[in-house]
């Protein structure tokens, strides 16, 4: 125990926040005896939540705010005027080193701004771009960049490239990650400008493993490890990903509820229907990971539930215990 | 019979060409007595392939020619060296004014290419776009612009959307149709340097119904009528939609087959699940109409089967009989 992996914890980030966010903070402390949680927000509120779970109370820790970030400010802003929100006290532990990695379900544009103003990027990255893992046929891609980045440069998206790789080998164990780049067709002279411009670049790169351009449509089949596009890209990218699959499973689910015959073989399939599409729940892999900061910054969804929260916390002990900055570094030359 | 709709139809394009694509023309013929068709390619083997049905032999037409534009080919070289294609000569038969329309399974790009060079703009139209047809969970969208133009300009997506909204309501029926702007968030400051451009001129557009931003994720559930991008954005909307629903059906699939007990429950749901599924079946559609050329163009899939070249040859009818060209000339006040 001498070793804990230390996560700030905003308590009061998200739609299902502060219920879902400490019941996942228990689970990941029940689950891994590796971790200590800071848990950022109200007090009260804080403690009342606590007080509904068995957990090993020399491994969390509430830090009391005041203040709370909503979903619709502006984030810099917000970043610069709450200074005793949840998010920004969270932000602060790591930027202080006093913990290792921060994770939040609260606005996006809030972490993406804190994470860059407060903890701060690794010296020679250009941009830090949010990379969500999504499931595929076969196991998991990484979709870097779905962040901010929605006007980027060819260079910027060579580093997306090499810090994806890292993070694929290193925090999610998968040998010489297959690099491509998200475009419209698969020969080289297709593309908009930035992607034909970024194309020959990573042609050039050595130490990746690049393939060459992918279509979204082999995106969701297995087609690359490390997916690399300008955000704006990235986010429609994601978010079809997600829309296409919340109204096909909900159709489902209505044709299964029609009348008594099709309950009945609902009934029947339910089973290994739920461990086919458990593999596609983006959840069971934790948060998007900001990539090229000085520690850890991970966003989970928005309606993040207690069991996304409690993978992101762990997903914070892989990426300390490899020592995912550090590699970033080396693939970066920095 | 006095006012026929005549159809140019590539009879080589495609993957499945000439099997599907006559089978298509002739079940497009066997359903509407409106329609005549001219077949352009291999005369033996469309005869051959026609030999193996019934239909109206005084409504269809083959244009014999000896060349075929295969996918790979460099498109606007393939439009100018293959002259005798039955691909370009299909596109001349709408360029001389002896069909109104024009189908075709084969290259993306050649389609894109030749309509321009072949068919020809309107004139003030800046970029005629390609726009598919999405099934949604309420009905279906047109998603405007998947073709050519990556590196669109604000004016282009305001054409686009003016040109959106008369084929929606015109070939389509859709009364008032809601216009929405593909964007990563729903907030009007959001978006990259094309969206921010755009939002104002959008918003000031006073002949369409223009409902402001939409994220991808709102696309299936239904959000909008008309979504307008450009080329590269909604080129991986439109890939993106197709590969998750293929990989979460194939998973479906497999989840349902794996063994006696659940081979029962797929029995008891299968003619549900069918009904519920077919709303999400694009091909019902018909193909992608490449609009604001003086022709009407439909690009259908390279996979096209029977039924979407079926469709689509009927889906120029209402074109025509709508006068959604000169609907289009309206809109843009051309």
């Amino acid at each position: 125990m001498g070793n804990l992996v230390n996560v700030a914890l905003d308590g009061m980030g998200g739609d299902n926040a502060p219920g879902e966010i400490v019941k996942g903070a228990v689970d990941a402390l029940n689950a891994n005896e590796g971790v200590k949680v800071f848990l950022t927000g109200n007090k009260d509120a804080l403690e009342a939540e606590l007080k509904k779970y068995e957990y090993p109370s020399e491994r969390i820790e509430i830090v009391p705010t005041t203040e709370i970030i909503e979903m619709g400010e502006a984030p810099v802003m917000a970043i610069r005027k709450k200074r005793d929100s949840s998010l920004v006290v969270a932000l602060n532990l790591v930027k202080d080193g006093k913990c290792d990695a921060f994770v939040s379900a609260g606005s996006t544009g809030a972490v993406l701004a804190g994470g860059q103003l407060l903890v701060g990027r690794i010296k020679g990255v250009e941009r830090p771009p949010l990379a969500p893992l999504i499931p595929n046929a076969d196991g998991v891609s990484l979709l870097v960049d779905c962040g901010a980045n929605v006007d980027a440069r060819p260079t910027q998206l060579v580093q997306f490239a090499k810090m994806g790789s890292a993070y694929m080998k290193y925090a999610m164990g998968i040998e010489n990650p297959k690099v491509a780049l998200l475009n419209i067709g698969t020969e080289e002279e297709k593309g908009n400008a930035l992607v034909k411009d970024t194309y020959p670049m990573l042609s050039s790169t050595t130490d990746i493993n690049f393939i060459g351009s992918i279509e979204a449509r082999e995106i969701p089949a297995g087609g690359a490890d490390v997916i690399v596009c300008d955000a704006f890209a990235g986010n429609i990218a994601l978010k079809m990903y997600e829309g296409v699959a919340k109204v096909l499973l909900s159709k489902l689910k209505e044709a299964m509820m029609l009348n008594l015959k099709t309950k009945i073989g609902a009934l029947l399939i339910k089973d290994t229907l739920k461990a086919t599409l458990k593999d596609f729940d983006a959840t069971q892999y934790g948060g998007a990971p900001l990539l090229g900061l000085k520690g850890l910054v991970v966003k989970t969804h928005g309606s993040a539930k207690a069991g996304e929260v409690r993978n992101s916390i762990i997903q914070c002990i892989t990426f300390k215990e490899q020592d995912v900055n550090g590699k970033i570094r080396q693939y970066l030359d920095l």
